[in-house]
């Protein structure tokens, strides 16, 4: 069996850390938090903020070295909150959401993740994972965190505030840092 | 008289840099713009956001130079949209924001500029402007941009977008101006 490979993520939240070596237990990496104060970009477009992190961090690491941002999407907002939705979490919350989809029947959305990875800080890759849902009508469910108690996935009735146990399959970062693993997997050669 | 100091603006908008020497004609200042497109980072303050644009700016330029960012932040929403202003109201609009307060008779708001400006890419100067004022009932006036034609300035009964000869005299880009113009008269010595 080939050696493990280390990589680095860089993030200030070590469950995020946990979370994701759960995820790549398929492939022979182990993850080391690099608790790096990254500057995040504005820009509505999460590979561009998560890309411009892997380079900051790797600028300051010289590791091989994952950044991720994520964001929720709501179609009849124009895509908002998209990469602000921590931002708009902290100021409007939930509530705010709803309120602004009050007498609005079209509620489609997705919550969307992005993982940069770079080994060099020049080429970066891009891996991308979503889950299509809605906003519900009401806000359900005490699981989770920023908006899961108003997303409903499709083809479910709750929540992912009501159902973590869904929520964790089918969330949209696990199916980022899959389709990462399945990339490592194939450029390694090996499991 | 003593000779003309060059400074740049780091903005892709000419339009500003029109505004800012408008502004600075009471010192001895030529303004050029550096059109360089600015990363600008996520931030609830727009202090750290225009310093970090100057920076960045000089690393580029390596000349005197000046970087802005504004914002409308509403005390009922906990600030929001502040230095997100520009996302917000190209997703939401003004009638997201009125969507927002509906039923909230609390409708006290202002409109903020922050100038920083760096000789040297290491000490940065910040400049602050402020116009204090409320959210109007409804979208009123059609000149200006972005939020004007929700914001009516205290002692004021009309919006923005309704009286551009009061928001061209008491803005708060004005004021951030103008604050920099005093520091940078005092700073020379002369007029």
């Amino acid at each position: 069996m080939a050696s493990k490979k280390e990589i680095w993520f860089a993030t200030s939240n070590a469950h995020k850390v946990m979370e994701a070596q759960a995820y790549l237990k398929t492939v022979n990496i182990v993850i080391h938090q690099a608790k790096i104060d990254v500057k995040e970009i504005q820009s509505p477009f999460l590979e561009e903020i998560a890309t411009f992190k892997a380079k900051y961090a790797f600028e300051r690491t010289k590791k091989p070295i994952i950044a991720e941002d994520a964001g929720l999407f709501i179609e009849a907002l124009n895509g908002f909150p998209g990469p602000y939705s921590s931002y708009v979490y902290k100021t409007l919350g939930c509530e705010g959401i709803l309120k602004l989809l009050t007498g609005i029947e079209e509620r489609k959305a997705f919550f969307k993740a992005v993982i940069a990875y770079t080994e060099d800080g020049d080429d970066v890759k891009i891996f991308v994972g979503k889950v299509d849902g809605k906003i519900s009508r009401k806000i359900r469910g005490t699981m989770g965190f920023g908006f899961d108690p108003i997303f409903i996935p499709h083809g479910f009735s709750k929540t992912f505030a009501q159902d973590s146990v869904t929520k964790d399959a089918i969330s949209h970062r696990r199916r980022a840092f899959e389709a990462f693993a399945t990339w490592f997997h194939d450029q390694m050669g090996h499991v």
